[in-house]
């Protein structure tokens, strides 16, 4: 069950970005559920990571080793290492060590990541077993295993791949997502992972990733759940021939767009296949005074089960929707001043059901499995976007029988 | 599908508060859809409105009149009135003048009330028909009736009846209450009337009622949504022989407190028919910094859709609730100083997975119709209660289909 063509696309390799997965035992499935990611020496790496105040513990070392240097991203799904307490903490750093040992570094250039079932003990013999294999096999070609190594009830594996051209050079960007549950990245999504062969220092790297995310990964929503494990990493491994990037340049400005796009490509992708999802919907929230109160308007709709689970019946139940812009707390908000669209056909104006609005034409948009929401809120001229999907039985199927 | 006792109370008369109900043929069914509740002269009425800024039209209208001595108040279920723009602001006040010319009164003197789907015209022509008849039927008696009269998805018709003593004298307070979904009151729940013979002026009987309506309808939540006309009133005959009740004593301290207890067992009837409730949750934040925080960390717990739904399954999917808690917004929460309770067993402590903790302990409280959730922020020594229930295959196909 997901919304729309989420097919894997072909994946340019990222020169000096090698990878590499196995199946350990930690996910109770034939997929690989261990992933080492490499970078070449001298690159550089940007990361975002939840706001959940309790994060988990690979969080927590990840955070810390950002500092380091990186040279290597340890991934495993299947169990997020979270609520684990101190023998949390000890797993993730102990992790980090094993593949230190294996590959010749030191434990701090590793960031450890970890998604699944919260609250149970990692099983890091396991992910330690499989360590060996993983870097004799790590390859510029692995990018769809990796995708696949970190899902968890995904039910597709979420990959971009971009090339760009700079001055006859060219710079790759890839990047592989996985989301479906617990989804509502603050500054960060569920586990994001991109790479690029662009030279840029890591400063200039972390803004561009934090204004990325910004507009892509926390702009969706699939149940208004932030997890303890979201992060979003940026990889810069420096070996494309174009020089190296500098802020204020045309060449920054590309770029930055680029990974804009790519950010904003798997974070649909998340919603596309989010928990259950039947219908994409895109919120639009025009006419706003600001981008928070867009942003806050447009995230009340998308977490209305109300609203959810009228779009899974294909009901153009705009009633719903109305009393969500009501209640998101905007003050001094005039309903005579509000208009609501689904995709061209005007709902809403005037206060009350627009003239010449049919049930027909509403129920013709709501039929589709893509549908534009459009609230204009006559306050302002900001505009904001945010994405979510519908609430079905199946999401309440997926997350009643997730742990049996 | 409602959780636990659900039967209605034997209610006993409140001198000068007589009711009435009939078939206009609003809703789709053989129920009631208009009552009318009259109060005797001298009376006085408190009401608490919905704090969505898309208020319905009668809730306008309804509380211009509030000022104006309000003797009857007009209620019909099965259609909302709301999101119906001038038409809608025209059919609430029709309608309260239809109900002024058939009990010789003034339109001003009348409450109208709505309650079903939006964005539908009103039928006052329906209503206008059976208004003589209601009227001819006015009695002290009709408490059932009238709380049938007021449901749309609720299961069962809520009732709350009680009579205390002072000094010999008693003082009957009655309540009635309607939810079901859309259920998150915001300063008054989806619809509530409280009636009783006591003798007290509106100003006091607006505190009273305003601090009742914060501590139960404001504290519970079915799926977040704020409804367009949630209200709630108080209504006082003054044909009690007890003697007016004045602030500071201890009568209306007596009085309060069984306000507060009417509105809470009113509040608690709404979430156990909450649409598609399988389980009752109590949320108890304990060790808060304020009450503020401890409704956020409540509520945030009570909205996770991740959450609910693993109580649906019967799952001690406690990462769940430690994640909401997480996510909540209070700054600089300490999460090695939480302490997660389901009934009496202790769940996380210490950052993690209480030592003594079994799954089969978990199991045990979680397989119960109604369970307590405790948490401990370690931060203060505020305490709040947020009730809600579960999230169930019956809850979504109860909103796909509502309008079908």
């Amino acid at each position: 069950m997901a919304v729309g063509q989420c097919s894997f696309p072909v994946m340019h390799p990222v020169p000096g970005i090698t990878l590499g997965s196995a199946n350990a035992g930690i996910k109770q499935t034939v997929r690989d559920d261990v992933l080492v990611i490499q970078m070449a020496e001298q690159s550089t790496c940007a990361a975002v990571f939840t706001q959940n105040a309790f994060c988990a513990a690979p969080v927590h070392v990840a955070k810390a080793n950002l500092l380091h240097a990186p040279r290597w991203l340890l991934i495993n799904s299947g169990n997020a290492n979270a609520g684990t307490g101190e023998q949390g903490m000890t797993d993730a750093l102990t992790s980090c060590a094993y593949l230190a040992e294996v590959v010749g570094g030191v434990a701090t250039q590793v960031l450890p990541f970890s998604t699944g079932v919260i609250g149970q003990s990692l099983a890091i013999d396991k992910i330690k077993s499989v360590l060996p294999t993983i870097i004799n096999n790590l390859s510029l070609d692995n990018w769809t295993k990796a995708a696949q190594a970190i899902m968890t009830t995904d039910t597709f594996p979420k990959g971009v791949s971009k090339v760009i051209d700079i001055d006859g050079q060219t710079i790759t960007i890839n990047g592989i997502s996985k989301g479906a549950g617990m989804i509502q990245p603050n500054m960060a999504t569920m586990l994001g992972f991109i790479a690029t062969d662009a030279k840029i220092n890591q400063s200039l790297l972390q803004n561009c990733l934090a204004l990325a995310v910004e507009q892509s990964f926390n702009r969706i929503t699939v149940d208004g759940d932030t997890s303890t494990n979201d992060a979003c990493v940026l990889m810069a491994s420096g070996c494309s021939l174009v020089p190296e990037i500098k802020q204020g340049t045309e060449t920054y400005r590309i770029f930055s767009d680029a990974v804009m796009t790519v950010c904003k490509q798997l974070a649909e992708a998340i919603v596309r296949d989010g928990e259950g999802a039947t219908k994409l919907m895109r919120i639009v929230v025009e006419q706003a005074a600001s981008a928070e109160e867009a942003v806050r308007v447009g995230k009340t709709i998308a977490h209305s089960p109300l609203v959810k689970t009228a779009f899974f019946a294909s009901d153009p139940n705009w009633g719903r929707i109305l009393a969500a812009v009501g209640r998101a707390g905007v003050e001094n908000m005039v309903l005579e001043h509000v208009q609501l669209y689904l995709d061209e056909v005007c709902i809403v104006r005037n206060g009350g059901r627009a003239d010449d609005y049919t049930e027909e034409a509403g129920q013709q948009v709501m039929n589709q499995e893509e549908i534009t929401i459009t609230v204009k809120l006559g306050r302002g001229s900001t505009v904001q976007e945010v994405l979510t999907c519908d609430l079905s039985y199946e999401y309440v199927k997926i997350n009643a029988e997730y742990r049996t």
